[in-house]
């Protein structure tokens, strides 16, 4: 029954805000008579709502509850004034992402309009081997998850994407050396990446603060600044500001 | 079962990012063996997760499905782009909330280091009579509801505060008259709240745009800045920009 709720709920895919009941039920391979039912049920909680035109959508209520205890949201609240001022200095494209699985998973993001072509949004997901922000987090990740992803096929985006083992092996050794990520044309052909590393306050990797540029020189010269911004955000984690009363 | 496992999902109040079983169990009222099994059911889907302390939190998992079908997502792709311009120009808080049940839900906000005092959280709520957002929410709202929050007692935050239901119902005719709310210190001695509605492409009051500014006499000034963005915001929703490939 709680399994079934969850297939429900999780019919909704990236870029999903109203679905059908029809495609609900294909989704989640539920019958769609108990599709329908379980739909209305959750409906009754606030967790599901129907629009105007009989589509279903995440209730407000759900989004409510989990928003405000978020598992990202003292990273976020760290992150964001940071990232605000950082937008208003680089324009263009600022996005905190994280480890979830064998992606990464963009957390925050603020963009300009005009800003160069970018694929990322909150709560999507990007491959750690072509992503500025995921080879970043792949870098200062566990030795047994590097040798995993080496041994996939490695998925092609341009013709700049890493796609073999040794590629990678020598991308994750570089970023380690120089303590960030540019990736330029490995996604899109006009957009470049440059992430670098958040620690918590015991020093570990939690996540990459990054910057999509437009695919030319400028780039290089973003670094500095980008990693100013994730030492404040450390700080931010290990000093956090009073509370609201 | 399904109600079980909303009322565990739902013990997690404003603030709260981590619970442990037996807090969960007493909020939900359920058996604290109960609660046990469907936190960690919950678990196993990735809806809830374990920190080191062996506390509960929301899990990444349902915070990424929920946050990317969000039912307020359009609203806030067209309004974050105007709220961060608005926010270079006014600095302080600038917030975007909806009517939820009797209350105004803020569904999202930036903020300033060292900006005045706010109560305002994303996905924070507040009461409709004490807030410029809940106040301008309530003057566009269906009558029955400003006559159902006019017949309850109004929780008094300052000597500032509507109290009585003359006074919200002069202060809702003054809104409708003037197009915007402002209230100096209702909700805090320090703080003035100023809000504008927000009009989908029909034209009717969606949400309100409002920004958060020291108690003096600055506030009255930036009312033209503000219905000017949340005339772009409204633009924004009825044109909206081409979605990332």
């Amino acid at each position: 029954m709680l399994s079934r709720a969850v297939r429900i709920v999780e019919a909704f895919g990236p870029g999903d805000t109203a679905l059908t009941v029809t495609e609900i039920a294909r989704r989640s391979g539920l019958h769609i008579a108990t599709a329908s039912r379980l739909v209305e049920e959750l409906g009754s909680f606030g967790w599901l709502q129907r629009d105007e035109e009989r589509k279903v959508r995440i209730g407000v209520r759900m989004w409510e509850v989990v928003s405000r205890a978020s598992p990202t949201l003292s990273l976020r609240e760290a992150a964001l004034p940071v990232m605000e001022d950082l937008h208003a200095i680089v324009g263009q494209h600022i996005q905190l992402g994280l480890m979830e699985g064998d992606e990464v998973l963009f957390v925050e993001r603020l963009t300009a309009p005009g800003a160069v072509i970018n694929y990322t949004r909150v709560a999507g997901r990007l491959p750690l081997h072509a992503s500025s922000s995921g080879l970043l987090l792949l870098a200062y990740a566990p030795p047994a998850q590097q040798e995993r992803i080496m041994a996939r096929p490695l998925e092609v985006f341009t013709e700049k994407t890493i796609s073999t083992s040794s590629q990678l092996r020598s991308a994750l050794a570089e970023v380690r050396r120089q303590g960030y990520a540019l990736l330029a044309g490995h996604l899109h052909p006009d957009a470049t990446g440059v992430a670098v590393p958040v620690r918590d306050p015991a020093g570990k990797v939690v996540a990459a603060l990054a910057i999509i540029v437009p695919n030319d020189d400028t780039a290089r010269s973003r670094i500095a600044v980008l990693q100013a911004a994730s030492g404040a955000v450390s700080r931010a984690m290990k000093y956090p500001a009073p509370p609201n009363p």
